[in-house]
């Protein structure tokens, strides 16, 4: 269940119907890899409301709060200002593979591509996975992208089945906003890859649960540990905007007990779904919301992106790998933690 | 009283002796400027601990959370990676008179300066200030220098006389951590001009504050506001280190409640004052604390933030002026909710 | 004279029918101080064509080749994208003194702004000027805003009456160029304030005119120096796409043998005149000129400053001041050069 | 032959030892894939002076000109200032592979390593080359790496096999220069992957050359094109100030008549091999020469550039492939031409 589901709020707004990235229409597909005693890990896609996402661009930019990671395809996210490629998230080492499987995906769908910068996102599970077996191949992305759907699942799924959170289980988390602005309706969402964080800098809705819990089993190797971000919107937004809105997810990663430490990748993509990208010479008029309009929705950000990453603790199963267990976020704890702290809303 | 002296605990790690900026040797000084019924406004000036800043210059650098701001000096700063004057803070149509102070400041010390880069960030007061008056003179910057001592007060005094924080009076605050890396101990300091907020979305220690003071009187234009940063330590860092270090005061202010709104100017300046930047054209060896180290500091850094801008809000005192007024944060209230959510140290 | 008049061709695109900033119906102003032996400054203002800039705001964006400079203002453009004033050139020490004037001219202007952020660029003058004694007054930004027109003069006058080009008399120069795209007409202009370069890099159209030069008197402190770039253009660009243009002004500078020398403040600033930014809370539409029609752009803005910079240098006059002297570029050596290389087009 | 061997003098700064990359030590081998009709590509590996660049890791920066470019690894060299793989360069589609093949041949060297972040940079070959076949394979990245040597081939060989460049045949080059600073020398070099330019910009020491031969054979699709470039120096630089040096790089591009078109990726990675980075906690002195002395550095570094652009279009032989054919610069003619222009220095 999510943090609603549970009584607890995560910020003012409301979410969307579905509380995920999906309220955009954003498809989500994962592969989950568990072989043998150490192999625990795989890849998650996700599908932008486009037919074609090389011919149908959507805008797009970026923000890296901490570089301590290998994101694939920044560079030319920010000088175009737009994705042409799905995005994918998996593990460090294998962010290529993936990437390479992207451009074949590309090809195929496009018989006249000659160039084209997949995105691709990741976090470090060598933890619970044998990295260095670099078990992900190039078929676990086609895979992924066969299984996406509006109704994906969260948790120790896809690229986040070998991470970690808080010394606890983490992996993939989602959740939206919905907010008005002069009358019209926007929603903002977040996917998050989770797999970052000391036990004691846990947070859950203002409440130290980290430090409540310090004893709770299965802490060791906090120290390395990263967070790829994806935001997207239907409000109408320009690069420069989108960059924006994407350092606004660190707000929401903060309150959650997010440092960005020295080792922790902390990384965060933004696309607008509202329109496609004029391609040809000549100019066009395209949708533009006033920076005036930002307020709500940097805020809804910064919520989305909280939630996601409680989310992603919250649906998360044990997993055993490697020779190391991650425990699942004991939620029943959690709750009466959180009761405690008087901030458990009554269903 | 700042927050330890009230049972307000902010993070783990330890304050330093004089929990301020003053740890590492900074001086402050103000200039208050109350006039009439409309001048709430005033000059903050830190001196770093050297002689002459511009012949002992120190590695800095900066990070621009929201550009809605108008700071001086921060693309020489980012360029080559010091400081070669004090820093001031005022309010936002102030700068360029500050700035212009600080030239004449620097070309009295330096009978052969040519060129110098002032560095000078704002807020604006034009709540309780006619800010259109444009109150800071030349003469109210060499005071503040004059007025600067390791022993300064903090709250609605210089820069912050006017400034507003969640709908309350907020102003100048500041604080400090020691941290232990490698058997050594490094102290990392923040003060901060506090001038943003919604008042539902102040939070202190986790705690959502602004809720439950949401009926508090002396709401209203919570939508103009910012933040100038100000971090400094003595650990030996490189500007790219500093700048580093400068994005985790973001963290800080996101757990007090701050999205870093549209009209919200959230900058931040780092400096280091363990040594002066070689200004000749020989190599020499400059100390260097490997990045592997960061972690601890990061952490400080984000929880100097964080009860600098509370401190700021508990020592400020109900201004009136411009016809609006701001009230004083209510301690006893606070200290009450902060009771009930279980979140007081007893003394 | 400027280049195309005496046979000096740079680039292949033509230029507009001022080849000037007018072009984009960008009027300039100057205010030249010329006081006793050693001030040689001033004042030049370049006014967007719209009544109003603080309301009528164009899309703007900036890049900094290299920092060692303090322009005012280019904090906010990068974030919001836009400028909101218009923009003046100075000496370096007097940027605060014109914004603190230009801050009153949109107060004037605009009986309610409570905020603004003026864009002001400078350069190094105290080679001809005694800098230290902070000649330029406020009276004298207004003076240049009285005085902008269309036709305006280059050269040492306004901000680069004290300025100094490859150890020549250096100053004011504009260039325009007119491409088309698709069947459609733009134009690009640049307006650069030039202080920087030693004698023997001096490049005109490809020849090394510096080492050609290397003897003719005049030599001296070539070692300070920067220059302040203003591109803009009446195609619909984003933010975005402006910065992309600003980087393609370091093009043209890199070809008259500017190579950012660690002490020359090399920056741009670019502005699109095509339409205003929608400035309330809902959607609008704007123009957008996709990003594969810029190519010719790229090439227009680096020609335009390339000719800027050599248009500076041909309209200098020799200027004494200060102790020193400039003289101006010998333009019939000059011709006589160009000649022997084969770079001269026949009247 | 290089520039200098023909007589064509590019800057004024003497080059190394022997005009190369190799002048700093750094090793540099080639996989030249040439299969059927439609096969032209290749990689080429730069190999830094260390024994294992992922523990003895040299500080790092890199430059952005136009980011319509798929480099990998420079998210966490700008985070982190350095690089700890050796430097790849393929085609645009194959960078990922090449970049899981240097994450083998790293954790083969280093059985702890789980996380590391491969450098590779890349062009698009598709005029000469079935890029959509996706040739190069992971053995070809190991097969360079064993090819590597301080007396390595230029031109059309490894990565520049079917690169093109102002419409004649491009490929790889690289130069050397040596600067004194206050008594001390100090090398810096530049090894390119050449790909861009419309045959009229082609400028060879200032000489219109792309002009004069407007009419010779072989003109064509101009339009995509791209240059990676790496300048390294044995100066002992850090991670800001190799930014500035990676800056400089675009002025000897734009010096050959690179005008960074819309969809050409122009990107630089600059490296010290002065010292390796310290990686434990504790702080430590590293080498550091103040950026007062870096003028020289600068204009070396666009020298080097300049002449490693050049470089790679004198060595490149004629290549046909995929239905085109790239002829190889006429050397006779552009001597004559240079000559011509009186740039021709004699032997």
């Amino acid at each position: 269940m999510k943090a609603p589901e549970l009584g607890i709020k995560i910020g003012v707004h409301e979410h969307g119907k579905r509380n995920s990235i999906a309220d955009l229409g954003v498809k989500v597909g994962h592969t989950t890899l568990i072989e043998g005693s150490d192999v625990r890990t795989g890849v998650t896609v996700l599908l932008p409301p486009v037919k074609n996402p090389y011919r149908e661009r959507l805008f797009a930019s970026t923000f890296v709060m901490n570089g301590f990671s290998k994101p694939i395809g920044f560079v030319q996210v920010n000088e175009l200002g737009y994705i042409e490629t799905p995005i994918a998230l998996t593990n460090t080492l294998s962010v290529y593979t993936v990437a390479s499987a992207m451009i074949k995906h590309m090809i195929e769908l496009n018989p006249d591509l000659k160039s084209v910068s997949p995105v691709v996102m990741e976090c470090n599970d060598s933890y619970l996975n044998n990295i260095r077996k670099m078990a992900v191949k190039e078929e676990h992305y086609f895979e992924a992208v066969k299984n996406a759907s509006l109704d994906f699942g969260e948790g120790a799924v896809g690229a986040g089945t070998g991470m970690s959170a808080f010394e606890f289980k983490g992996g993939i988390g989602s959740s939206s906003r919905v907010v008005e602005i002069s009358g019209e309706e926007y929603t903002v969402a977040s996917l998050v890859l989770v797999n970052f964080g000391k036990r004691e800098d846990l947070t859950v809705a203002g409440v130290p649960i980290g430090l409540e819990l310090r004893d709770y089993p299965g802490r060791g190797s906090s120290a390395k540990g990263s967070i790829s971000m994806v935001v997207t919107t239907d409000a109408p937004l320009t690069a420069r905007q989108l960059k924006r809105l994407a350092k606004r997810a660190v707000v929401g990663l903060a309150r959650t007990g997010g440092y960005a430490y020295h080792g922790s990748g902390d990384v965060v993509l933004a696309f607008s779904t509202a329109q496609t990208v004029p391609l040809d010479k000549e100019p066009h008029p395209i949708g533009f919301l006033p920076d005036n309009a930002l307020s709500r929705l940097f805020k809804a950000t910064a919520e989305a992106t909280e939630e996601a990453i409680i989310n992603a603790l919250l649906q998360a199963k044990t997993v055993e790998g490697n020779g190391h267990v991650r425990y699942a976020l004991p939620v029943e704890k959690l709750l009466e933690i959180m009761e405690r702290y008087g901030r458990l809303e009554k269903a």
